[in-house]
């Protein structure tokens, strides 16, 4: 683990705006370069980032690359566990991690609406320096645009993040078998049921916090102890791990066979009481890993060593009927 | 050239949303999915892309690579000369080949807001195909997040892209000498004329039409032929040719003494009707190139072989003057 940067980012000249990103700030000008320097520079400053090029110049990794994308949308921005800043990072981190690479370098664009506190800004870039500290990427990019009042719900970010896959690792739902084993790193839904319980329009309150987190070390752990026998591994962010597996099944053309999803009990009662499936909320530190049966155990052990892993546990089976289906095991042994 | 993608990309289902985008599209269920493969996996087609996996796999080229993100947030979208799309892919085209770059793949990211209607995202996503098919360069990866009404202005897309560099071609302000020549690949300000005129908030209209256009094969031969006689070279976006000038400048520790501004005439009008320095006004296919004086002319003759660069001038000389300050010399010769 690298050392955390930015802890803290003075802002020399916020007094001058009332403390609030202006449109002079996204212009290109003097104010956008006094933006970038007192807060994007210094937060996340590495030999690549501080030269503020067009583009960052990086040495080419032994290896196949990983390249994907993420824009973060979330509101609030600040919620029980986690923030935006932390989620863009370990979102794209986890992204690149589920094909199997090391995450290397990430990009980050925001989209800043007009009058947002400078003081939320910081906060957020120190969550990013952190998360990214914490991942061993570096922010390398960036660009910043600043839209009028109403342009915008505040603050989004993209993460863009190229990874280097080691090996000769490949997965995908064609390498899907049936009685496969489908595994997940952990309970699931709290990161949605945080944020919607954090907007607070709802008549009750918990204690829920998000499960953000980076996924790269186990997934690479497993990648590397079990290769092949990982089928296939999704991080279960929208839609959750449900709207993976229904993708995953459709695109295999087989089924799966839904046991007991495990998820904690704060977020069973806040779903039970909203009605919602859990296996379809989001998480924002949670996979889904389809390993062949023989290799189960070994997968779950490993996860398992892990404190983000530790309540892992096989929740499906993959079977041979086609459709692409999401079988639910009723609490009667029935098929649903 | 590659032929062009996506000169249609039907769009199944469309009649049950009334035509619009909706939350559903950005789910990350079925309407996602309807989405993903009816436009952005029709229009954007290639083998890496059609995987639809978390994060595209890339075979790494041989030497080193640039990074680079742009998030565009263009109001209006479709505008005389160009649109949201075609900016997207030419502006990341353009930030890599600056670094000298030969760009290769590109991810996107759409923010949408609920309610955009479906056939202005295929219209914006065709212009897309058609630019990225132009450029050379491959969409590989991408992400949609739907926001609700008024969560953002209509339609925002990040694309990041990564190139390659070739040879051991290097560039920045600290190459920068006194007596080098400021060159501009064309007349400036018609981008930002053409997108400000299209607002229609101003009492008078013109013909003006955007200047968008890739500029990485003059900047690659510029690159090839003068190696380290080009000291940089920096697209003219944000802030116009000025404020990367002064930037340069200030980085360099001179100054810059600049000459004739070249400036197509309807757009020296609307300036001047405006009160507008078209120095400071945006180009979207506009390149400063700063060179060894005794490149220069070589740098011309070569720019000026290419339909884009058909009116390069040089503008600016780079003067023994510290303070990073953009001079102007008057019409009668003295320095402002």
């Amino acid at each position: 683990m690298r050392e955390a940067k930015g802890d803290s980012c003075p802002l020399p000249g916020a007094a001058a705006t009332g403390g609030r990103v202006t449109l002079g700030h996204g212009s290109g000008g003097r104010m956008s370069a006094e933006l970038i320097n007192s807060l994007f520079a210094r937060c996340f400053s590495n030999p690549v980032l501080d030269r503020l090029d067009d583009s960052a110049r990086l040495e080419a990794p032994a290896g196949r690359l990983a390249f994907s994308t993420d824009t973060f949308v979330v509101d609030p921005i600040f919620f029980p566990g986690g923030d935006i800043g932390e989620l863009a990072v370990n979102g794209t981190v986890n992204d690149l991690a589920m094909s199997g690479a090391r995450p290397l370098w990430l990009s980050c664009g925001f989209v800043i609406e007009e009058g947002f506190p400078l003081s939320d800004l910081e906060r957020v870039c120190v969550s990013m320096a952190r998360a990214a500290a914490r991942c061993g990427v570096e922010i390398v990019t960036g660009d910043t645009k600043v839209v009028g009042r109403g342009g915008c719900d505040g603050l989004f970010i993209n993460t863009s993040g190229i990874g280097v896959i080691a090996g000769d690792f490949e997965s995908g739902p064609e390498f899907i078998r049936p009685g496969d084993a489908v595994i997940v790193s952990g309970p699931l839904g709290s990161h949605g049921m945080a944020v919607m319980l954090a907007r607070g329009r709802l008549s009750f309150s918990s204690e829920i916090r998000s499960d953000t987190a980076p996924l790269h070390e186990i997934a690479l752990e497993l990648v590397d102890r079990l290769g092949p026998e990982i089928r296939v591994m999704r991080d279960a962010t929208r839609g959750g791990a449900g709207a993976v597996l229904a993708e995953l099944a459709g695109a295999a053309g087989l089924s799966v066979l839904v046991g007991e999803v495990p998820v904690a009990d704060d977020v069973a009662v806040a779903c039970d009481i909203l009605g919602i499936d859990p296996l379809f909320v989001a998480n924002e530190g949670r996979m889904v890993v389809i390993a062949a049966a023989d290799a189960a155990g070994e997968a779950l052990a490993l996860l398992r060593k892990h404190e983000i892993g530790r309540d892992a546990a096989v929740m499906a089976e993959v079977v041979d009927e086609p459709g692409g289906r999401l079988l639910r095991l009723t609490p009667f042994g029935s098929r649903q």
